[in-house]
C-alpha cells in the first residue's frame, strides 16, 4: 500500500480509501491510485479489504501516564502495526480526570474511531472511565483490562527470571533485590520470580531479602545503604525493580568504593533508556516490549473491527533481558 | 459549564453542546442540560458561544518529539486551556517521516479538527509536513512556525540570562557555561545571554568559556574534566544547557571531591523533574513554562477558529527560575 500511495503521489489513508471505494477525493485521484495499484500488482490482503468497509482509519489511545514512558511505547507499536493500512492513532491524556476522560471517550466516540486502546502507567489499575458497552471495540494495554475484556500486559515474572537466572549464570550467588512499592502488583509478582529462581538454584539471597520501597533513585541510593553498610557480607549482585533504582544502586556503589560490575553486578528494570544508557556502566535490563505489546494490540484490535471472535482475558507479553555493561560480560557460550 | 455537566449528568462535550443546540443526543437530554443551565443561572461567554457555531471540539497536536518531553507539558497546557469548552485534544505522533506526518494530517482533517497545533523536540526546526493552506487554523508551539503563521516559543536568552544573574546575585565570579551542539539555533541564544549577563556585570568568565558539546549526561562529565582538571583557576559555577549535563556536572563533583553548591553552584535547563528532582543536591534549573506556552497556543487557536484577527509572528514566552538546591540559598531581601 506504501508503494501504491508513493507512486500514485497520495497518502497512504488516501490511497487505501480509493482502493476500497471510500471516502471523499477527486474521482481522478481514485482513478489514478487504481491504475498505478494494477501497474505494481498491488493485492490487498483479505483482512485489510474487509475491514476496508466499515473503517475510519482512526484508533483512540487512551492514557493516564503523564511523563508518557509507557504509553509513546505502546503507540509507536500501535502505529507501527497500522501505519500500513493508513491508519493514525490518536491519543488522549486523561490524567486521573474521570470527567476529563467522558470527555476524551465522548470526543473519540464522535469522531467514530474504530476502536479504542487503554493504556495506563501502571497495569493493575483501571482508568477512571467506563469503556464497557461503547459499541466499538475496546482493548487494554499495559491497564488493568475489564472483566471479560482484551487485554495486553507484560510478562513481569518472566522477566525477573530471565534477570536472575542471568545473573546466577555469570556466578553470582548472593543477590539482592530492590524494589518500588507493595501497593504494585508488579512488586509481589517480581519477587516471587525472583525467589523461585534462587531456589531453583539452590540459592537463599542474602540475609536482607526483598527490600520493597520506591520508584526512585533516592531509595536505590538508601537500599545501597542497608545492604553494604551493615555487618553481614554484602550481594555480590543486586536485581532492582526500575532502572530508576538500579541508578541510584549503581552511584551509591561507586560512591562506596565498589566497582560495577566487578564486585557487585546490577540489573534494572524498563529499559528506559534515558536513564539506562547513562548510567555508568549502563545497565542491563529487563525490556517489557512494550512497542510489541502495542503492536500486538493494535492488529487485535483490527481483528476485533473485522469482528473475527476474540478470546477474551488477558495475555502476558514475553519480556526481554537487555544486556549492557553493569553485570559483566555473559559467559562464553 | 463544568457545574452544569456535573449536575445535569453529562460530559462536559455533552452539555456544551446541548446549549448551542448542537450535536447528536436524545431531545430528553437536551432539555435536560438547558432546564439545569437555566436553573444554575449559567451564561455561557460571548467567545464560548460564538465559537460554538462551528467547531467540532477536537484539537489535532502533532509532534516528532518521541520521549515526549517538551510535547506532553504543552498538551497539558492545551488541555488545562481548552477543558472548560469540552475540547479534547488528539496527539499523533508523526517521529520525522513525512509520509506518516500526511497520514495523520489527512486524518486529523477528516476528522474536521477545530485546528492544528504542531509542536517538536526543538525550536529551529520544521516538522516534516506542510501546514499551509489546510484551511484550518495552525498554530506553531515549540517548533519552528511557517512565515507568516504564528508560533510560540521560549525566550531561552530571558532564561539563560535569568540563571546567570541569580548565579551572579549569589556571588559567583568565575562562571562557566557547558551546553548542547552548535546545530542548535538555543545553543548559541543561551550563550550569548550568558556572556551578555557576565559582561553587564564585568566579569569575564572563566578561561575555558563556553564548552559546546551534547545534550548529555556524559557530556556534562566530560565538560568538568575540562574545567576542573586542569591548571588555572576552577569555576565557582556551572550553568548548563540541560538538565542532564547539569546531572553529569554535578555527579563528576561530587567524584572529584567538590562540593555542590559550597564550592560549585551548578544549574540546569529544562526543569525535566525526573532528572533534576533526583540529582543530588536537586537541581535549580531553568523551566521553559511549556504548560503556560501550551495553554497561550490553545487560547489563540480559539480565537482563530473565532475568525479573530491575530497577528503572525513568534511571540516569545518568558521562562522562570526554578530554585531547588544546587546554587545554596538565595540572598537575603
Amino acid at each position: 500500500m506504501r508503494d501504491v500511495a508513493a507512486a500514485a503521489g497520495v497518502s497512504v489513508a488516501t490511497a487505501s480509501k480509493a482502493l476500497n471505494d471510500q471516502g471523499r477525493m477527486a474521482e481522478e485521484t481514485r482513478a489514478r491510485v487504481q491504475q498505478t495499484a494494477k501497474a505494481l500488482g498491488f493485492r490487498p490482503n483479505g483482512l485489510a479489504q474487509s475491514l476496508s468497509r466499515r473503517r475510519s482509519f482512526t484508533v483512540g489511545l487512551l492514557t493516564n501516564d503523564t511523563y508518557g514512558r509507557f504509553t509513546l511505547p505502546v503507540m509507536s507499536g500501535i502505529s507501527d502495526a497500522l501505519v500500513d493500512n493508513g491508519v493514525s492513532v490518536f491519543l488522549c491524556n486523561i490524567e486521573d480526570d474521570p470527567a476529563l476522560a467522558q470527555t476524551h471517550v465522548d470526543a473519540m466516540l464522535e469522531k467514530r474511531v474504530d476502536g479504542i486502546i487503554a493504556s495506563g502507567k501502571r497495569i493493575d489499575r483501571r482508568l477512571p472511565v467506563d469503556l464497557s458497552g461503547l459499541g466499538i471495540p475496546v482493548i487494554y494495554a499495559f491497564s488493568e483490562p475489564d472483566p471479560d475484556s482484551i487485554g495486553f500486559v507484560s510478562d513481569d515474572e518472566g522477566g525477573a527470571r530471565q534477570a536472575v537466572e542471568h545473573l546466577i549464570r555469570l556466578g553470582r550467588r548472593r543477590i539482592a533485590h530492590v524494589t518500588g512499592p507493595s501497593s504494585f502488583r508488579v512488586v509481589h509478582q517480581r519477587a516471587a520470580a525472583y525467589r523461585d529462581a534462587l531456589g531453583a538454584a539452590g540459592l537463599a539471597g542474602p540475609d536482607q531479602g526483598v527490600l520493597v520501597g520506591h520508584w526512585s533513585e533516592a531509595w536505590g541510593h538508601e537500599a545501597a545503604g542497608y545492604l553494604f553498610d551493615g555487618i553481614g557480607s554484602p550481594p555480590d549482585a543486586v536485581f532492582c525493580g526500575s532502572d530508576q533504582i538500579a541508578r541510584g544502586v549503581v552511584d551509591a556503589l561507586r560512591e562506596r568504593g565498589r566497582r560495577v560490575p566487578d564486585d557487585v553486578a546490577v540489573i534494572g528494570f524498563d529499559n528506559w533508556e534515558i536513564v539506562a544508557a547513562a548510567t555508568r556502566p549502563p545497565l542491563t535490563t529487563v525490556d517489557m516490549n512494550l512497542k510489541a505489546l502495542g503492536r500486538e494490540a493494535g492488529l487485535t484490535l483490527l481483528q476485533l473491527v473485522d469482528r473475527q471472535p476474540i478470546e477474551p482475558g488477558v495475555r502476558k507479553l514475553p519480556c526481554r533481558l537487555l544486556v549492557r555493561q553493569s553485570c559483566g560480560a555473559p559467559p562464553a557460550g
